[in-house]
């Protein structure tokens, strides 16, 4: 079965830099507020219920799949829940984000988080995953299973929410080396053994998303502080057997670094143009992106010229999967998200661009 | 007078790229909340009531000459006021940073926005920088004048406040190209002038920031979107004869297209080791940066190395203005900023790294 999909889904193919008869397309967050079935279910359960109920989660993951008909589906789920079995007390706060109570301020913090296996603490998104796969597999479409980078999560684990200078990790990163080491390394174990159990359960693909580690870092820092850790995480990710996808943001200026931390395809944001960073990594690499989600609340015109701009610097180069240059915005008209499919599959149909 | 601080000022010298005896130190937002004799005159008035006081606006800028000695000062003042002249009501909300409480959402309220001289709506910086120049010129010691960038202003009119998406003003740019056009073309006027207005006020040198232009947009829409109306206004700018400063943040995958832009001297953030991006401009180009603001919250062994790798990356080169990569953080302990500037003084005497 799994060679099957292997073979015939052409997100799995451009996943391995192989032709595919139409350039592949999912979105990042693609199961979201910007759907009204999502709304209704949120409506009805928060965010943490959704994430831990593998029946809930399932239902939300293939909603968009229903409606669109994407080449894969992801998992929904959040980044942010291994950090609960750490010993971390997450809460979705409506209208403010995620927030820690008791977030990491010391070194002595760090020691006490816990590094459980992710069978125990993050078991309702494996059956999730398992729910879901029974339903696509059969289909011919592939699921990505995804977890967060250990800077990203770092981040929210120190400053206790979101931040725009991340100014207590950074501090917490420069003022406590060794600690840092540890809590990194603790992450990379707690989310390499996630990853893993999640392409068991039947990810046909994984996602690492290094949502903030650009806009937090110059490239200095991130080669010291972060790259070694990324490297280990994707070193040991790579046993799953099942392609991994590098995601970051904010890294433009040094994307040949951040490739080279390991996964079959990076994944950009929208600061480049596609080719520019294509050529950066090399075209051999498969890559991800890149449509600025803002322009989602574009009048067509505009949407239209921006697509053409990914599709026309892609080239009809295999290894290329079309998204967004991050998460879909909840503001986005359905419409527009209907428009992009059946654009993008006409305009690449035969494989060419 | 002017002449005599031209050829003296090792700040004025650093940015026509001319020798000097010691690498210039000044901080962006150097006057400000890490300071206690700032805090004790914020305790007494509101950030509006000290910028619109000359005599306020004037000692604040000062408070830092008076402790650490930079080489430069910069005007007490925001990037926002220019946007009250305009006709947007503006306020600066205790935690929550500026509001604009009724901002821009359509063309119409484009064209509803003034652009009345500086010297009628932005008098008391006006005379704020003839008061603080009486006091510093005879003492050798320059003062920058500073206004935002059209993007930036942009931002904050459309978006009423702060963002992280920035998805209203690239909605608006995207949907509305001629009000856009229309918008931007009035922030260019009301900001020539005023920045003009500066340089006759006796500002020896000014800076115009673009904070945002580069976290919210890619190569591509910088290119059509933002680069015209800043060739524009760095064309204007040069009329008044002094220095000017190009500072932006979040762009350094297209540095070479900011730098193209104008102005005399780039202004980077911490994202790009220096040297780096030192050579993509060319180093004939004076260059001002890059400490990370946060480093100033480390341990002076972490302090000290993030130092010594900008002052050995510029390598005593001429054209060097030792700065942050943005504004210094309220929460820097004063210390710190003390050793910073010792530490260069003491480093680069004579000239050389």
């Amino acid at each position: 079965m799994t060679t099957e999909l292997e073979n015939k889904s052409r997100f799995l193919r451009a996943c391995r830099g192989l032709p595919v008869d139409q350039t592949p397309i999912w979105l990042m967050r693609q199961a979201g507020r910007y759907m009204p079935e999502y709304r209704a279910i949120r409506a009805r359960h928060t965010m943490l219920e959704v994430i831990q109920t593998p029946e809930l989660a399932a239902e939300v993951t293939l909603q968009p799949i229903e409606a669109f008909d994407f080449d894969a589906a992801i998992i929904f789920a959040d980044i942010l829940p291994p950090l609960i079995g750490m010993g971390l007390n997450l809460e979705f706060v409506k209208g403010e984000g995620p927030v820690i109570h008791n977030p990491i301020r010391s070194a002595q913090d760090v020691d006490r988080l816990a590094t459980p296996p992710a069978a125990e603490t993050l078991a309702p998104t494996l059956e999730a995953i398992r729910l879901v796969t029974a339903e696509l597999t059969p289909r011919g479409i592939p699921l990505i299973g995804f977890a967060g980078a250990p800077f990203t999560l770092a981040s929210y684990a120190i400053e206790g929410g979101s931040s725009r200078t991340y100014a207590r990790t950074k501090t917490f990163m420069y003022a406590e080396p060794a600690a840092w080491k540890r809590l990194m390394t603790r992450l990379v174990t707690v989310q390499a053994d996630y990853l893993i159990q999640q392409a068991k359960a039947g990810a046909s693909a994984l996602q690492i998303f290094d949502s903030w580690a650009g806009l937090a870092l110059g490239q200095t820092d991130y080669e010291r502080y972060v790259l070694p850790y990324n490297q280990m995480l994707f070193q040991m990710v790579a046993r799953a057997g099942v392609p991994v996808i590098n995601f970051s943001t904010g890294t433009s200026a040094y994307l040949e670094t951040v490739a080279a931390a390991g996964g079959d395809v990076l994944g950009i944001d929208w600061r480049l143009p596609l080719d520019v960073a294509w050529q950066k990594i090399g075209f051999d690499h498969p890559i991800q992106g890149n449509l600025d989600p803002v322009t989602l609340l574009a009048p067509w015109r505009e949407l239209k010229a921006h697509i053409d701009d990914v599709l026309d610097r892609a080239g009809g180069r295999p290894g290329h999967i079309f998204n967004l240059g991050h998460g879909i915005l909840k503001e986005t008209p359905v419409e527009n998200v209907r428009r992009l499919v059946d654009y993008v599959r006409e305009r690449t149909a035969g494989g060419g661009a």
